[in-house]
């Protein structure tokens, strides 16, 4: 600590900061690529293909051991202190808002101010990533063609899975694929936010640079989103398109390295929304104190 | 939508609900499981393997798919309607409270209150689940010898990935090693949530039933949980132990079906701490608009 006490590193993180500013960042990106190529270990190709068994130190997790890796300095950090009794009020507050989040998948087609998608986005960027690799891409989809085309791709491959289940299931479920199979949301929302995940950079040379922890990274940042979406008034429905990421990749230009990892139909409810009477679990069924 | 412009559903709702009063969370998630049996198909098992392959209809992941499968009765649903100004207005002190979070690991030890914490999960809790799930345990650890067996389980294996590192590397690694494999805040932040999700759960026979996509549940979760923290000037570095996920599971004494995810320490940032000088990606980066 005795490293940090000292002035010098002020001086080097002015001087950093001034570089950061001139360097582009895929400039960044390529000069972070090289550094972190000896991460890659046998162990790691192998635990990528199971999310479960892999894991990385917080240093990837959160950007700091490229800090460290690469020198970049350290700088002061203070932050705003909350008394006790705002900080209880603060979280209460915010319980309160989120706790009112609710699937929902009747969308009005009533128009949703573009800066403030654009700042829910950004908001979703400030997410800690593994190795700071940001490996997300949100792509905005307001264009009606477009969205229609979503729509019938989604619900193509919908059809195919609710006929697949009924191999396993005889007795009244007709209505329940009428309700499902349709997402008349697709084309009613007046934006769809489809979150890539990118699954790998590319390195100078052209080889393929493993993105650690893309999907925990990209998970995140969609939860940062829902909270902004929520804060804001505007309400969604998590979606994972049934086998229709790559489809949709091709329709949106995607490059090979992403993935789509959700569909978030935005706006506000109709009015004569409906969400299903489902309950939350309460704090002990979710927490434990040792 | 005829069907919900009926009063018919209201009552069944009104119905639905007082049972849900009436039902225990485990009584309601055996019928669940029991009810989502027919869904284990061998491709479902197959994509478990690879978080990347295995796609899930929305009504999985948000829960609404429970609800119609069970014909969980739909109850109207009306929300807070902002005026685009104060939508913009919202979506910008969000972004801007947000944007002030980053990866802090100088964490004082002063106490924070346990209200606070309570709450900060409870807005996770909000999260949507694939099939309503709530996959998710979240261990909040104060005691300070669990904290320190936490602390040298990490630093063991810690140690260990950097000394098997130092086969890739040759050049000053040293002050890199000593920098990170002592995690000081292991002991000093009043609190370490170790977030666990659940794989799988088990039916009334004793079966094993998937939690389809827990990982991303849980992740979008702990979105959540860092902008509930940062809204209350709470600090955390996100990290996921090195190869410690089974000794802590064992030392937390969590079942089987449980496995770790993340450990967030939790506190004040000390008064000199430091964080690195890094940036994030502009909205252009990130975003793009069809």
């Amino acid at each position: 600590m005795t490293l940090f006490s000292s002035l010098t590193p002020v001086f080097i993180a002015i001087i950093c900061i001034l570089i950061g500013v001139i360097l582009k960042t895929n400039k960044e990106k390529e000069k972070h690529e090289t550094k972190s190529k000896p991460v890659s270990h046998p162990w790691v190709d192998e635990d990528l293909k199971d999310g479960t068994g892999h894991h990385l130190e917080e240093e990837e997790m959160d950007g700091e051991w490229q800090g460290l890796e690469e020198n970049v300095a350290h700088v002061p950090f203070s932050v705003e202190h909350y008394t006790e009794a705002e900080m209880i009020k603060r979280s209460k507050m915010f319980y309160e808002l989120l706790n009112k989040r609710r699937s929902v998948r009747f969308l009005s087609d009533e128009p949703v101010p573009r800066e403030v998608i654009d700042n829910v986005i950004r908001t979703a960027g400030t997410s800690p990533s593994g190795a700071h690799t940001e490996p997300w891409t949100f792509v905005v989809v307001q264009d009606p063609y477009l969205k229609h085309k979503i729509r019938e791709i989604v619900e193509e491959e919908e059809e195919i899975n609710y006929k697949k289940r009924m191999g396993d299931r005889w007795v009244n479920d007709l209505k329940r694929l009428r309700t499902n199979w349709i997402k008349e949301y697709l084309d009613t929302a007046p934006y769809l936010i489809l979150i890539f995940k990118q699954v790998y950079g590319l390195l100078p040379n052209g080889k393929k640079k493993t993105h650690y922890y893309n999907e925990i990274s990209v998970s995140i940042a969609c939860g940062i989103l829902l909270a902004a979406l929520q804060n804001v008034g505007l309400y969604t429905v998590t979606s994972t398109p049934l086998n229709c990421g790559p489809q949709l990749r091709v329709l949106l230009q995607r490059p090979a390295n992403e993935k789509l990892l959700l569909l978030l139909p935005v706006g506000y409810p109709k009015k004569d929304a409906t969400v299903p009477a489902l309950t939350r679990k309460p704090l002990e069924d979710i927490m434990v104190v040792m």
